[in-house]
């Protein structure tokens, strides 16, 4: 007998746990030991502790970096809510698979392998080595006129990202970043944040890629016909997720939740990956503290989305650019607070006076 | 017949040039073909037009890369202003010569190379390889209750900086970071921008390595009592450094001019090396635009430094430890934003749609 996708993501959502209270203790004692004024390294120490948290392991070394970027195309788009055509997600899909790409650029810089995912382009892709295939559909409905997806697809979106995790595992995965590409896709983002906190869809809407003031007041009014049409129900993360969601938006809640599961720290990029996240602690709260907040975006509503979340991103550099830019740089980050609690000489071992009493 | 070191540094100085304006054209231009939305990627996209500017080179790749860690001791401990004894100086020097203070690991995690230099510890330093001596003096004099050193000695401090810059360039010098290491140098410090923007001590100094409220009234009120006692003169970059500073706020001051002179950029730490920074532009305005600010640090009047420099942050993390911590985390950000304008396909090249008119 076949498990249902809804009851198996049940399974993977059961498994999360809350995070290591000895592994953290031990993580801010060694911090406390180490040479430099305690606290001195702010962020630093405290990401130490989080992966030492998330790990179990008090020295948390972040060696295997992986980004998943997932693509996907949206029904929506016939609204006119994006400056770019829908062709532009598979060219950039093929653009991600010959390195071309800002993604590619930036996981290169920082060591981390990124996996592409079609989470439901419409253009059939060619087969490619690196493209992992885990289709919802052919893009998601119009978001303005029905659902974006049904039920069943939406958990079937959230497993495949939960299980891709767990495909990677034996490869090792010390932390993983989330990314995406999908022409359109600000549009269901901002709808799943307005109807998760319940603000006009005024204040999360944004020029997402580069429309004009005329797209962003069709955008607008399009996330409040997507919200009156299909009034999705804000405690139900998967509702959320069928109704005005994404297939790609559902992989990365997968993503972050089959990352929780296997206790893999997960480094969140921008506005999508925002709201991936929010229906991902909104089917699995105990999945928020395994979550790092890379930057705020310059997409209106990305600090709403962030302080609905409660996390306190690491950095703002102006970008707004998705596929797991902001991911991969702050990957980096991780790994250099890992590596400060592993590398780093003790007062002791480097025969350093403490503060005065 | 011997230059006077003052007479060299103006040498230095004068071969300070604007930045390169067509190469900085070029590099918005590239930026623009490249496969994303415009100025997606933010601050990225603008520090690559500003190395572009400096290096002169529309592609600029970051392949060498050199963090500067400047250490001197400071008379004026002997009013109490620290949280830690001045042995502390000469230990920490020697854990960066083993390797395990943080900025041995950040800097071995972005692939920089570190190089200490001795501006003027007390403590006479054991010799070693990786050890560079430019010793101005044994600690600089208590700046409350006179000069910390002399005009000619204040000359010798930037002139040792720059000329380090400029010793390394054939090893091949992409970028220079700057750090200190020296108990009790957040007072000169904070003296030198009351000093330069005329705010009084109490806006600016800060708890340093972590005194209490105590020891930050005793630091506050030695910071006013030395610029009673020394007036320095804040039309007079080199009056400021010899009134109110240290040998290794020399020594980065000297730095900051040296890569400037050389066309390389120039990425400070937090507070020292931003009162270095201060120094550094009074005495060559225009030296600004090779200077990238890395980070805004905890300690108080920081952000008044980098507002009267005219520099914005890249990050804020909570950091203020020094040695040259936060410059390293922002060298590894500006080769990104040289690799982004170097490594990304175009439109055309990838045969991706732009952007519907």
């Amino acid at each position: 007998m076949e498990t249902s996708p809804e009851r198996a993501l049940a399974a993977i959502v059961a498994r999360i746990e809350p995070l290591d209270e000895a592994a953290q203790t031990a993580a801010r004692a060694r911090q406390n030991l180490l040479t430099k004024p305690r606290g001195s390294l702010g962020r630093l120490e405290e990401l130490s502790v989080q992966l030492a948290g998330i790990s179990g392991r008090s020295l948390p070394r972040l060696e295997h970096k992986l980004i998943f970027t997932m693509a996907s195309d949206h029904g929506v788009v016939a609204e006119g809510v994006s400056a770019y055509p829908q062709e532009v997600t598979p060219q950039m899909v093929y653009n991600f698979l010959r390195g071309g790409a800002a993604i590619n650029v930036l996981a290169r810089h920082v060591g981390a392998r990124v996996v592409v995912v079609d989470m439901g382009v419409v253009a059939e892709l060619e087969p490619h080595p690196g493209l992992i295939s885990r289709r919802v559909g052919a893009g998601t409905g119009n978001i303005a006129r029905g659902p974006a997806m049904t039920r069943e697809q939406a958990a079937r979106a959230l497993l495949a990202g939960a299980e891709l995790v767990q495909e990677e595992l034996p490869r090792g995965v010390d932390i993983v970043g989330t990314g995406d590409m999908g022409i359109g896709n600000t549009t269901p983002s901002a709808a799943i944040a307005a109807a998760l906190t319940g603000r006009p869809a005024a204040d999360i809407a944004g020029r997402g890629t580069g429309v004009d003031d005329a797209g962003l007041a069709r955008k607008t009014a399009t996330i409040e016909r997507a919200l009156a049409v299909n009034r999705p129900d804000p405690r139900d993360g998967l509702d959320v997720l069928a109704k005005v969601g994404g297939f790609e938006i559902g992989g990365i809640a997968g993503v972050i939740l089959g990352a929780a599961a296997n206790r893999v720290p997960v480094v969140i990029d921008g506005f999508i990956s925002g709201a991936a996240a929010m229906v991902a602690v909104t089917v699995a709260p105990a999945a928020r503290p395994y979550i790092i907040a890379s930057h705020r975006s310059q997409e209106r509503g990305h600090a709403i989305m962030l302080e609905w979340l409660g996390l306190r991103p690491l950095f703002d550099l102006d970008m707004r650019l998705g596929e797991g830019t902001g991911a991969a740089l702050a990957i980096s980050l991780a790994e250099a607070a890992g590596k400060i609690i592993c590398e780093m000489a003790t007062f002791g071992e480097a025969g350093v006076s403490e503060k005065e009493a």
